[in-house]
């Protein structure tokens, strides 16, 4: 388990190598790393950054293309080789994607099998790369009560859609917000394996709602609050054996008005020492 | 990719507490974990000291009783679950083994559906604990040279085997030396993906000895004789993105008179951090 | 595609070897063989009663063992090998069970992980033996209307467990019957892949009941009411190219006081005939 | 198991439908059916004369594009989700193949790596569909000896691939004639499980050849010469509880020089019958 440093996760929009520089600069272990920006920047040359500050690739979002219409989503899957060879050869084997919690056309079970179909040759090359998936389930109500047809929002939920697409490359992104929205006890962590697990988020709530009613954003930096129990659901993931990534993922009202990137990356790195476990 | 120190490896028979607080003081950030040792010490023992420590469990080796007559194979299946579960909670989600490269009994296809047959049921079981299985190839021609039926010593094989096995939990114990023997170069390395690696050993070459004359002991420590191209070896496990537990496997025949655990220790950390990369 | 008797499916009591005969006597191609039975007759009877007559085996029922405690569980496990011989070795590929549809203790996604957790090793040693696993989901609501936690009633819950096994050899018992209360059209079938069918049963529902309010049994014979449209669920089994056997499975009232076997079987097979496609 | 007609096999060129229409009138229960003529004829023409004359679908060969360039191979998997369709939709659950025995440009190990990622995406998109994929190997060594790379030609080493392919879905393609020029005994049959066999080819060899000098063609027709024990070949897949289609591939010289198709038939099929077990 180690610290990895997300730059479009906090808002920060600079070119790759300086992110590379940022986040060794700030004692992280890892940055998420577009594949897009990877190619712009070239291969080689992030490599040798890679190497020259000790940094390795945290993994990336898988595009949304298959989310969209089937044009969409076929020129998606044509451009996937090309990302995914960007990934594989600066180290990156963890992908990631988030799946809405609801359908405004498509009842569950329908949209179960449809977004499993759809994945399914994403999850394929990915596997040809070496790539492992991890989905992230969104728990917060307010996201999918007021829509027509409610869909995933629970980590069994998520899993049983790894299981569906059955590739064997596939599992959860666990993000700390969703699994305190969603009602989980941070304690749900053990019951998975270290090798479920694509990718972790940690970040705290705002005080003062309700479960049924507290929105997506904004959130805390995790720590903050301790509404959410972020070192014990670190703690777990530490002796389940998880190897990968711990990103903070704030939505922080605060950043959008700062314009120093150390700055922001400073007080993220802060908040993510003061829950690290031992 | 952490470096990680085996206690059973370079002869060292100490408590497995005492083999904590060891790992620690060098400087490692795993230690090979025989779950028989943390029943003994007791799990609750370890887990508080490899938090004290700041150690990780980096795997176990499996009990070789799948290799064995019919009831020693029943039995060690009896107890695996124990073992297992000890494992799991401690983190240990790298389990591995060797695969004898010869048969004195079976020719090749039937030895290969035999031990297909015998590990299945030992990867589901350890699947159901969320443990890898990492397979060692033995590429050192000198072991099955003059043996009646050879078996498995490249590593093209042993994945084959992985895929064999089909519980999806299966791949490869990537040994610098046995893969300098079976004559694959340092390159190979690429053409494997992180998550089809379980466990990693370091060592180097006697030198003045053809490939194929070579013994499979002793060996030397990583970078002693440059014979292997362990820099090379490590570099690449790196780039692939392999997050998991390096191992300096040596058998060094200058530690069989030495006594000091810390001086052996400090000498495989020192040949170790010589060969790192970056 | 083809008709197969079940004598426990209709009460019936006899000797498996004068089952065989009375099955080809009534134009059945497969009979469904009891493993037990299979063992008392004698493996080698068996196979020239069924070579002599020109009878398939239709597959089994899955002993419930693994419904009940630990310790039936185990031993369940423990007695499985044997029958798994009994019948591999007359050409039995298609073990069925039962999912109940509720549970008294668990919420849904505790039972889920809990079934899934204890199918696994059955479907594992039935994979050694080249078996498939067909389950079959309750769709009665009157059978979980009233229950502490419904359970899997549906089609789609039953293929995610299949896949939630995740052991590529499980897939689903289609009952007509099923189908019908579980208000799923008999076009669903198109919806399936031949390969995931492990057995089909065909039976009609009394009229004058709503759906949710229809019980389990009895049942009438194929054909006879015409609340559910059985050509129709046949003609797209064949039309999705299932190769497997289709067995009446009626509860049927009047038989509970027919004596003649061959009355019996005789009736079956003229209402199985009277809806068979083509 | 059933028996089933294959037109392309016998060098018969006639419209599908008059294809169907033949199988009938000599006794079959299945008919290949290329899905490219599938499309030309009309889905549903066929639908219907299938379900008129009770001919099931019994397979068909995926195109060769896979073993293509990269374009052929690309252009290759465009045009297969149509052709799978069509196979679908008239119950074609049987995609078969053959895999060249040796390479001109490729090492065994490089050949095996290069098919396997070829056939993963046409197997997934068979999978798709619901559709398993028989691959048959060549044992005949004449066909091998003077090549530079020998490639896969027994039986352990396709299962080996189709495990590697690892898609669920792969198994193999039995041909008698192959099972003998490999040296395989037909008990061999007994080793595989019901339902890793795609498909099942029948024919007897030529007298007074060595097995290594044997040609591949011609071949003569199953019972014919009784070189090949085909009555046991078939008995020992009938016990194994093989259910699908049986087919007679006879490469034979003399129907080269007939014209009629009822006589070739006809001949096929009382070959067929005379080696048909009980």
């Amino acid at each position: 388990m180690y610290k990895a440093l997300g730059l479009e996760d906090l808002g920060i929009n600079i070119p790759l190598l300086d992110g590379i520089e940022l986040a060794a600069r700030h004692g992280f272990t890892g940055l998420r790393m577009n594949p897009e920006k990877i190619l712009e920047a070239g291969i080689d040359k992030v490599i040798y950054a890679m190497e020259k500050y000790g940094i390795v690739n945290a993994g990336f979002n898988l595009p949304d293309s298959f989310k969209g219409d089937e044009e969409t989503y076929k020129s998606g899957l044509e451009r996937l080789p090309a990302l995914l060879e960007a990934a594989r050869k600066t180290g990156g084997t963890r992908a990631t994607t988030y799946i809405l919690s609801f359908s405004q056309t498509l009842p569950y079970d329908e949209e179960y099998n449809n977004i499993a179909r759809r994945l399914r040759p994403y999850a394929l090359l990915l596997k040809e790369y070496g790539i492992f998936l991890g989905m992230e389930f969104l728990g917060t109500k307010s996201i999918y009560a007021d829509k027509k047809y409610p869909f995933i929002h629970t980590l069994p939920e998520i899993l049983r859609l790894a299981d569906s697409i059955g590739t064997g490359n596939c599992g959860v992104l666990l993000d700390s917000y969703h699994c305190y929205t969603a009602g989980h006890s941070m304690d749900i962590v053990n019951s998975l394996h270290a090798f479920q697990i694509g990718l972790v988020h940690v970040n705290d709530a705002m005080p003062g709602y309700a479960l049924d009613e507290i929105p997506d954003s904004p959130r805390m930096l995790p720590g903050e609050t301790g509404m959410i129990d972020v070192k014990t659901f670190l703690r777990n993931l530490s002796r389940i054996g998880y190897e990968g990534p711990v990103v903070v993922e704030p939505f922080y009202e605060e950043f959008r008005t700062m314009k120093d990137a150390d700055e922001i990356v400073r007080k993220v790195k802060q908040a993510l020492d003061s829950v690290w476990p031992s």
